[in-house]
């Protein structure tokens, strides 16, 4: 099942993607109706119905961030081996972890505009949305609580987060992350079998690597995180990027004004964004 | 002017302190007060009103985490001198910035658990909380939009601190970051004047440090996070520790089950906390 949040009329809503359009449903966006109990009740009524004529046609819709609220964007770096070999370090015992906002996340077709930043760098990644409550929980327990996965960019402000040992302020720049552009539910997907994460830039493969070579899947991630902090429906735990970043580069590769950066999980589907760097274009 | 949530009755509310008690304010806690667009103009009427027979007395009430809401709590690290050297770094030309959340906050006088780590160590600090939204503000706008402050203790996990280059997994263990007794408004207390920081630990003081050392002042630090992610009211920030951290002594000092950690900023007040460690109490 794919989900998605929509923008119809001047007004937003959960949908259910079906064919030629999308089934609203009973919630804004999608991290209102994960905060529903009956999320999945909800889910099974409408895919098992009839599409009578509310469904909105695909072409009146705009797909937004299907999940604008999250009380926690917890990420992990250095997840993927050839990444962490490129980043020059060793494989790690423990996932590296860090911290973004509900701000930090954009929609999956929008302009990325940070004019504060000269170093801009992308990280194609799989993001993973919480859809019950994990506080200590075993791994079974939490692929049990994956509610679905989506498509994110962790764009990085080099420059940023290179000032300081703690990466998050490079991390956390207002609507830097896109997000989307649905969410596949766990049960239509396995990460752990493999999907590959695509980054391309202008036109260029700059990134590709497969979910089946994470150091921690998404249900471990989640497992370790529940030991410190209680996961709730909703949350997002971003999962880490593959190698082929551009500070990875010789000599280093950064974004530039006008970049079009297209990120694609075959399976969940892409996000089309442009760069927009004031700073860049006056240089 | 002081303020504080408090539980009463069984309900909690948000409360001026005034002689003998709290007068009650309309919002059940300071993180909904400060989300009012009224919040400055229901102070006023409250200070300068009656105290009448609705005046909670002291003796009946908790005091509860001031703000036990905000959307973004950030924290500056090594923003003190001499814990700067302690830990054997150079002063800094940017803050050191990471993420807690809403759920790491606790009440002042709350115990402290933490089963899954063994080398809990204190952080005294001065905490700010905002008052009015901020975006690319400068060091003036920042000022004038802190709406007080209080007292907290940034306990660190610091076993989980040191499992990875990121601190975030050691600083965000739920319920381990006591925060009150209550919020002092800006017009009452100037840090850059100088307040002092001083932790206890089983009556032997450990941390002492004045806010007029700090390398970025509170005004600074909301300025340069608001360069990358806007700040609402309601929001935290902490302002780092001064020296006398038990992984800076030699041998190292951690805490142990039972410990009694004091916490105080004379003119704001005193947490006071007593930690529960099951792991250490049966090594």
């Amino acid at each position: 099942m794919k989900l998605a949040t929509v923008r119809h009329g001047g007004r937003t809503t959960a949908a259910l993607v079906v064919a030629g359009g999308y089934q609203p449903l009973p919630a804004r966006n999608l991290s209102e109706l994960l905060a529903l109990p009956g999320w999945k009740a909800i889910l099974k009524e409408a895919s098992s119905g009839h599409c009578g004529p509310d469904v909105l046609p695909a072409s009146e819709v705009e797909l937004l961030n299907p999940v604008p609220s999250p009380a926690k964007v917890i990420c992990c770096g250095l997840n993927y081996s050839e990444h962490i070999l490129e980043m020059g370090r060793e494989l790690p015992s423990f996932p590296t972890l860090f911290a973004k906002f509900a701000d930090t996340l954009t929609d999956p077709d929008a302009p990325i505009v940070a004019d504060e930043s000269v170093d801009l760098d992308w990280e194609a990644e799989l993001a993973v949305v919480v859809g019950s409550t994990l506080k200590d929980a075993s791994e079974d327990e939490a692929a049990a609580a994956i509610a679905g996965y989506t498509v994110a960019n962790d764009i990085s402000m080099r420059d940023w987060q290179r000032r300081t040992l703690q990466w998050f302020q490079g991390k956390a720049f207002d609507r830097t992350t896109p997000l989307g552009p649905v969410l596949v539910t766990a049960d239509a997907l396995d990460p752990e079998a493999g999907l590959e994460v695509i980054c391309t830039l202008n036109g260029e493969e700059v990134q590709r690597g497969n979910t089946k070579t994470l150091v921690f899947s998404a249900a471990k991630l989640l497992s370790y995180i529940s030991t410190f902090t209680v996961l709730r429906p909703g949350d997002v735990v971003l999962t880490g990027t593959p190698g082929g970043v551009g500070m990875g580069m010789v000599p280093p590769r950064f974004l530039k004004d006008g970049d079009e950066l297209v990120t694609e999980i075959p399976g969940i589907g892409t996000l089309s964004n442009r760069i927009s760097l004031r700073i860049n274009a006056s240089l």
